[in-house]
């Protein structure tokens, strides 16, 4: 707890250091701060941020996880208090940490152990990590050991940092962002199949950003045909992910950027197991690589086993399958109407983002298609729905499914333990 | 000019009198602010507020439009003054004003006789007043006389502060708005046609409050018979505006709510001139009214002159015309996808409000049919394009075209003058 008016360092001058409660989050913010340092570099592992307080409220160190492959964020918050403060600081400090500690040996030894070794007799945890290796083991083992553990601290905003590692991890396929620019009466390209440009230019950079920051992006023939996307990242600085796109019937022309561009290594097709792709050599030779799907009854291709594909730990190379050092733990599809009805009927949408431009299109393609909706109460809804405006435009983003709802049931249950 | 930290008596205590053009729109902001107090007991007349100012910039008097057929705001703000003041402060006073002050004998003196007699030196006015017998000339005679008079200060709020009689004085027709509420993915209804609820409680209040706002509410036939709605001011307090519904083939059914419920005196029906209604007998006895207007050439009602007749000054019973005290200066058309299709299509469409609800149908009745919109630059836009969170909605405001285009080259006429 938190002494009465002490100053910690790192908190701008002059401000009072929060008890009780309000310390807690605090504190935990800062875990979620510093954490957010290592984005783009730990991937798939997940952001942690550690800080270390003591007794009376003061800031003794902090980390976060840098690399992937190296230290935790608990193992670095720990060597930088002992550097600074000696062992025995440790013994009456609080450890703050967005994730659960692991408690098993992966590339570094188990942060649990560091924890009991140091002799830190207090942590607060944002969420249980919902990894199998650890889901709770972690924190069972702490307070086994006489460790004072405190769960759900900023639970929702910890989750949220992590929520495509999260989603990965408790289903086994990506994260899958739905993203759709429309007119306001919700077409996505005029009678004439013009689609050019419906959102504004400060919509169009924010996308940019969103393919950045997934592994990979996914658009169907329909829209690689009418549009010819680069899907790279252009606007702003950032990682290229995987593109992908479906050919169903191997009816694509050899000529897309997505084939013949300088990221063509980059580029994925998804077909049937049957099917004759004429452009598969040039393709092939330039680095492309084709990744192969069953067929569902109705001919389409089997959307959930390519995300369940995608979602495995680095598939093996041969027999069409996708070579890749680590899963794909999120997916931005940029969907026309097609893809977005299969996803949407298919139950396979997590986050649905829909740009709104402030236009009137009349008669046009529709967003998406029929959903079977018989009456407006069964229309689909969304969770955690947000409005932004962006430039002219307005950004619809909404969960099909709240991300906590796992998660939530497993800190109860690490908590009964 | 206001006199440096006088302070201005209404002001709140402690704030200092703005100088320089920061003091018009102060004082311009105060008659906005008074004017709006006449909203429902000045129309057909425009809400008008006058502010008399010394030249210490402390306040003297005040004074709006209270009531139709009553003194204009210029008169109870320089009777005002007189009575606290003597006719002495008003010999270098300013008076500001949102609309320029009449010329014309009306139900009150011209209110340019009354500047001049008073001897006030100064005006500051925010826009001109588009009234054929006003209409730059008070301005002109004011400064004929000697009168030094400023003109455009908040042009652009005191233009909307009074928007419908703008347009109508301007148009001839009433100020149409059209109201849509509609899904994410732009359905009215589900392919079934069922349409309860799309929008939340919040924006259906919401709409109740414009049907205070306006003179009459207009749907068509199809959504009188899907919805049977009221069209009543329920969900606030407020006046009950004339309720008007398209029956272009006397095909409602005659227990609709509009020709049978406690405000049916208020309930037009528009038709054709050749039209049988069935129900005509049992409606007109109870207070009911026809509207007979022209067909086009493809057999639609003929929407623009409607409007026009609507726009008229108190058209006489008889002959199938409406009986009415006053201009229906505003309209308000709730309408489903055939009108709105129709006003959009004839360019009668002047400010579009639709509700978005966080919400996907899918397959299902659109906002609007066909528009012609060949490529997508070709879409409708809007200017003045506001969005704004209502409950768990967006509420799209914009303009078809800007609401000031007319009034802004009469103000740079009368300046030139």
């Amino acid at each position: 707890m938190a002494a009465e008016g002490a100053i910690a360092p790192g908190l701008h001058r002059g401000s009072v250091t929060p008890r009780g409660d309000e310390a807690h989050e605090h504190w935990m913010q800062r875990c979620l701060d510093r954490a957010r340092r290592g984005a783009g570099s730990v991937s798939p592992n997940p952001l942690v941020g550690a800080v270390i307080v003591g007794p009376d409220g003061s800031l003794l160190a902090e980390g976060w996880h840098e690399t992937y492959g190296g230290p935790h964020a608990e193992a670095n918050a720990v060597r930088a208090a002992l550097d600074a403060h000696g062992a025995d600081a440790l013994r009456d400090a609080t450890l703050y940490v967005n994730l659960e500690p692991c408690s098993h040996h992966g590339k570094t030894p188990p942060c649990t152990d560091l924890v009991l070794e140091a002799g830190i007799p207090r942590l607060v945890v944002g969420t249980i990590d919902p990894f199998p290796a650890v889901k709770g083991r972690g924190i069972r083992r702490l307070r086994e050991h006489g460790v004072d553990v405190e769960l759900g601290v900023l639970e929702n905003e910890c989750a949220r940092l992590n929520e495509a590692f999260f989603h990965h991890v408790c289903t086994g396929r990506p994260l899958v962002t739905l993203k759709v620019a429309q007119t306001v009466d919700g077409r996505v390209a005029t009678a004439s199949g013009d689609s050019r440009w419906i959102s504004g230019k400060s919509s169009r950079t924010l996308v940019h950003r969103w393919r950045s920051e997934v592994d990979g992006v996914l658009v169907g023939a329909g829209t690689a045909e009418a549009d010819d996307p680069r899907l790279t990242v252009r606007h702003v600085k950032g990682r290229q992910p995987m593109r992908l796109v479906l050919d169903r019937h191997g009816r694509l022309p050899a000529d897309l950027r997505l084939f013949t561009d300088d990221h063509v290594a980059q580029t994925i097709v998804v077909t049937a197991t049957d099917t004759q792709l004429p452009y598969a050599g040039g393709f092939d030779e330039r680095g492309g690589r084709v990744l192969r799907v069953a067929e569902t009854e109705t001919g389409h291709l089997n959307l959930r086993e390519l995300l369940e594909t995608l979602g495995q730990d680095g598939p093996a190379r041969g027999n069409g399958a996708i070579d890749g050092p680590r899963p794909v733990q999120s997916l931005l599809v940029e969907a026309g109407p097609g893809l977005a009805t299969a996803l949407f009927q298919q139950d396979l949408v997590d986050r649905y983002f829909c740009f709104i431009a402030p236009k009137v299109s009349g008669r046009g393609m529709p967003t998406t298609g029929d959903l079977g909706t018989k009456e407006m109460r069964d229309a689909l809804t969304f969770d955690d729905v947000c409005w932004e405006a962006v430039g002219n435009d307005m950004l619809l983003r909404g969960y099909r499914r709240s991300v906590g709802s796992n998660r939530q049931s497993e800190n109860e249950r690490a908590d009964r333990d």
